[in-house]
């Protein structure tokens, strides 16, 4: 491509790598895996071999690992799956404010059922999520409570061990939607003390079309696709091999070594930002701890989806907001929970870093706004 | 490949130009088509196209199409969109006892929530599935049928208009499963008078992993994958756009008129079977009206797993029963159902062709099954 790419939160380019590993099931290799012939053998065997790979990256048992259509559907099957094996008991599902809607809607939705859920307010305490509002709302009713690992727009990251701890205390299943921090951070879903964890390829340099769910060894949940024994039961469906093929060879590249340059280049991308524009931006929730990609920047007064077209003109792809919703320009709500005023909100964009970007790209990038801003 | 590929019920392989459509979105066009910069606007774009494709090959409008992640999975959005759509009300679903275990199980797991099933049994007329059994069950308490539009087993035909016509008296909707049929015969959702179809892009030569539903404009169903305003609000989650793609391209590329030369051949190899085996072999439901590419054969006697194993080790694949459950080795339940013994059924093997198929394919298989049967 031709540009400046700046929005790998939104989705990722395929590595060289990935496409390579799928190429062979998109023409010969192009067996249905529950075949019982030497094609379908050979496509069941790279599905599993995949498995694995997407296994070991989180630390886990293969077995643990379900293939979904993506990140998405990993979110609602836990939640759904979770409730619909649970409709006598427990009615309270605790969320944090600032889910992913993949989440959010999934749990409203869930209200048809006699589920209530509970949205735990962001608060911030000397630079990181208070535990406190999570702590208040998980109790002994709660079933199930869903925190993502990271924030997708601003990259902060939430006290998930902390919150683990009680959930157990309660009783009370604890979901992650860590589908921006996967391959990124360090993350061990059993170290923290997670039941279930959402993940997609195409935030990993993979395809897209194929997500997973990780769910803890003998937790019960119902299938959201009915139909057939794929994927031990729990999703029916002939498998996407080439996109499951695709996510594995990505998950066995993601590596958070790789992030630390990223890091390093976004905090540059940051320090030069103010050194440049002074008081007229401002890093929101740079004091946090957050993925190591992703950056908040506030221009203050502006337009943030005028400054993206100018951008976008200029060849420098970022967003304002999730992806998901940036169609309807609306101001993102997940900022305006955070404490950004609405004004504050509106001219916020998100860059998102990829160990793809050089430190041309930055430069370039400041070069831009200097331009586009003076 | 080398070998001879018999098994395209179980799913196809990818054509060249669908491969070649589907590979610049797994390349440099890999943006989000949520986003609003060129990048996502030209998946976007893509994606709209490969609705249209869609849509013209079923002959409906594109905005009654929603991409799914499998054919499975528009079975599911059908039955279960519906059906949570109305929790209150009719509570009675009616689908033929050779359904796919897609709309099989998923209709039995809505007893969860109060609705019931009611399997109409296979009965033949006059080399037809017969009508009566079906306008018997169907009545004022039904909320949905499920029918499928083609036997994947058997290849024979359901009377879908004649269905549909009852349904419309009695104000019940009617689903089709028509994942083998597509592409295949002609196929006209509103001319048979139907309210949902489901489709699948790996039996009709597209890429495994994406699926799709027709639903008659106007039509109420909840979404089965919530979040995010993608598909119209139908179907959460960043689209799989290389899949979209490679699904419309082979809509595109699909056409009926081709099998005509496929029927051809199925019907000599039928005609050849019968010839050097005679009464050694038997064509399951000749005398119906079926797809044109499926054969279902019944080795007198013999086990046909066991039959399959030799074909395999010979170069030929074929299979028993539905892929789905063919690692199950267990007998085909939609044969027992039919009417065959179990040991008719464990005999039973399906042949299914495709336009790739050439004479000397059926030559040699012929050859190979007088080799192993004399």
């Amino acid at each position: 491509m031709s540009g400046i790419y700046l929005d790998n939160n939104a989705t990722t380019e395929i590595l060289p790598e990935v496409r390579q590993a799928m190429l062979p099931f998109l023409e010969s290799a192009f067996g249905n895996p529950n075949s019982i012939y030497e094609l379908g053998v050979q496509a069941r065997a790279a599905i599993e071999r995949s498995r694995h790979q997407v296994a070991q990256a989180l630390g886990v048992g293969a077995s643990e690992i379900t293939f979904t259509g993506s990140g998405t559907e990993a979110d609602n099957q836990a939640l759904l799956g979770v409730a619909f094996a649970n409709l006598t008991g427990r009615k309270k599902i605790v969320i944090s404010a600032l889910e992913h809607s993949a989440v959010k809607e999934t749990a409203k939705w869930l209200g048809k059922f006699g589920f209530s859920t509970v949205e735990v307010p962001f608060v911030a305490e000397q630079g990181r999520v208070s535990l406190a509002p999570f702590s208040q709302a998980i109790d002994e009713e709660t079933l199930l409570v869903s925190v993502m690992a990271a924030h997708n727009e601003t990259g902060i990251l939430f006290p998930l061990p902390e919150i683990a701890q009680h959930c157990k205390k309660v009783g009370a299943l604890l979901h992650s939607d860590a589908i921006q921090a996967f391959g990124k951070i360090a993350f061990s879903p059993e170290q923290i003390g997670l039941d279930m964890v959402s993940i997609s390829a195409h935030k990993c340099h993979g395809p897209k079309g194929v997500g997973a769910l990780w769910v803890r060894r003998g937790l019960k949940l119902e299938a959201l696709v009915h139909g057939g024994p794929q994927e031990n039961q729990r999703r029916a469906g002939t498998e996407n091999v080439a996109g499951i093929v695709g996510f594995g060879a990505a998950a066995a590249l993601a590596n958070p070594e790789k992030y630390k340059t990223v890091s390093d280049l976004r905090d540059r991308f940051e320090a030069e930002l103010l050194a440049r524009f002074g008081k007229r931006v401002m890093i929101n929730f740079q004091d946090f701890a957050r993925l190591p990609q992703t950056s908040s920047v506030q221009f203050v007064g502006m337009d943030g989806n005028i400054l993206l077209i100018k951008l976008d003109r200029a060849g420098v792809f970022a967003s304002s907001g999730s992806a998901c919703h940036s169609r309807s320009l609306s101001v993102s709500k997940s900022l305006l929970a955070m404490g950004l005023t609405e004004k504050e909100a509106r001219g916020s964009v998100r860059f998102s870093l990829s160990p793809a970007n050089s430190t041309g790209d930055i430069d370039q990038t400041l070069q831009i706004l200097v331009r586009l801003l003076t």
